[in-house]
């Protein structure tokens, strides 16, 4: 074995700061796809999104399919946007919620790239936007394609209790969101740019209750900040948005006390969740939306499109997840979190 | 958004073929560490693993907290041998076939780097080498620790019955094996190198018995397996060794015959299965093994020493998982499988 000291004589030459990568030829996010259920296409963002499903069904014989569905749409949609096939994507970076992430095997089957499975629960759209832009940065690629989806039914009752137990959820609960997302990065063409990628760790507060994720997932929303705010140099106001996913009210709030307490800065003014975005006040969705659809819909129907239309130059997407299970809840274990970070810039 | 036309003008630099990838710098593996079940210490290689466990609970409250366990021993072992720290790696890359991959996650936390969580069940060392070469060869780390385990007791309860029902096994039936695996890569050092990597694309051909994934997944082994031998213009007599891992006995006669019926070539004289490695004759588990440790256990302890002693100079390791879920079985769809192969070379 070769000694530490050797090793470390030669620097990885885009790394900054400690968990921080920066691209030398940024890719850029050429199109993309969303496809959301009608309940979330009846919010205020409902009318940009490419296709608001009519019912949750979508006339499947299971919701698991129903939510392949959804997920296979919104990447036909982006390859129709940029005017390219399958066969032009070099890899698809696809993750879900379900165990073993069915959605995306199986959409990734019915799509026909070279696919690797992700998981970062609802954080997998920025942990495949950050990878896929190493893919395509470091040269493996000329398309990457990065596709995530969460379904409200299939969610629900994997995680929690079917909704048609009329289980009665504590206000500080979260909905999952039915949405699906699908963007395509490429070396080159018109987008909004992937510029850095700050990769987060696994975080632990010691939260057990899987109705409060918001609270648990704060804490990784502040380190993958604040790391990323110190490995780059830049402040908050160097942003005009940091949208986090999906702390939704409470984890909202507590992050920008976080802010305050342990990074000694101002959030409020930039920050904003796709948790609060996705939903309307009147839609009684408890705390907001979560599922790995909310960030990944949000992000590239509302805040890319923000940014072609000159309203955003730079923004900081940090979705954020909750990386329990129910088998690790009932065994009485801590919530573990992550949160990866990507910086966008047009 | 930009033409397909104009996007395609420039090529990856760094991609063969259709699903391949050649490094321009090859990362080395510099060190490894393994850690097995007592059943899996009693097999033929039971003295190449660095730890063998005298039980499979580890004196730990459940089964799951020892998979974490033996995770993140593999882990700590690996850092050791390399004279290396958790703060010297830029990424950790883990997957497991837990649901929502507690095991990588605790872990993850545990050892507290950067991590990118991965889901390609069985063929997770794969995905994580071929990923973890890119960001190295990319310039995006200096080290990057690919790690993944599998736990009899978990697995088989999760997917199947808990062991302690006695259910009477199919003899196509594979055993999950209690097995952990982590590497070390890094762009400069000592060990055999990630010279060529090539991306699964989800294969399905029908099967549903989910006691007969070795069948199922040696069509997506000869997918890629043959994509890579197209890709790169190598014959299987270029490589000293073809290690799939982990189709056992049946799927690995199986893709002895789809090398000949569809690739028109004879892989049998270089062929051989992870999970026909890992236990003895006499050991009665069925067809052979199975599990995300599998392959991870068996190239790291194994087939890297058989290198770095002269035995082999160059193997592909061509890990296969089978990606449904119970859920989905019990649904009645098919088998989504993938295989992820590296080559490795001295």
């Amino acid at each position: 074995m070769a000694s530490g000291a050797t090793l470390r004589a030669r620097p990885a030459p885009r790394r900054i700061g400690k968990q921080t990568v920066q691209f030398e030829n940024p890719p850029a996010i050429i199109a993309t796809g969303t496809v959301v259920g009608p309940l979330e296409g009846k919010g205020p963002l409902g009318h940009l999104f490419d296709h608001v499903t009519k019912d949750e069904l979508l006339g499947q014989k299971s919701f698991e399919r129903a939510e392949q569905m959804m997920l296979q749409n919104a990447a036909y949609t982006a390859l129709n946007k940029a005017g390219l096939t399958p066969e032009d994507m070099d890899y698809m970076l696809s993750g879900d919620l379900l165990n073993q992430l069915i959605t995306s095997s199986f959409s990734a089957l019915a799509v026909g790239v070279p696919v690797f499975g992700l998981y970062g629960a609802c954080a997998t759209s920025t942990e495949g936007l950050g990878l896929g832009a190493m893919l395509l940065d470091g040269g493996f690629a000329n398309h990457v394609m990065v596709a995530t989806a969460s379904h409200n039914r299939t969610a629900e009752r994997q995680y929690r209790y079917p909704n048609e137990y009329g289980f009665q959820r504590k206000p500080h609960a979260q909905r999952t969101a039915t949405a699906a997302g699908a963007a395509i990065l490429a070396q080159s063409g018109e987008g909004p740019r992937v510029t850095l990628a700050t990769t987060g760790k696994v975080v632990d507060r010691g939260i057990k209750d899987p109705y409060n994720v918001g609270a648990a997932m704060a804490p990784a929303a502040a380190s993958t900040i604040l790391t990323h705010l110190q490995d780059t140099g830049r402040r908050p106001q160097d942003y005009d948005l940091i949208a986090t996913g999906d702390l939704a009210l409470y984890g909202h709030r507590l992050l920008v006390e976080l802010g305050r307490t342990e990074g000694g800065i101002d959030l409020e003014p930039v920050l904003d969740d796709c948790g609060l975005m996705l939903y309307g006040q009147d839609q009684e969705v408890g705390a907001g939306a979560s599922g790995a659809g909310c960030s990944a819909a949000v992000t590239f129907a509302s805040i890319l499109k923000d940014m072609r239309d000159g309203r955003y130059k730079r923004v900081l997407v940090a979705a954020t997840g909750a990386l329990h299970s129910p088998c690790s809840f009932q065994q009485g274990e801590y919530i573990p979190t992550i949160c990866h970070a990507v910086s966008l810039e047009v």
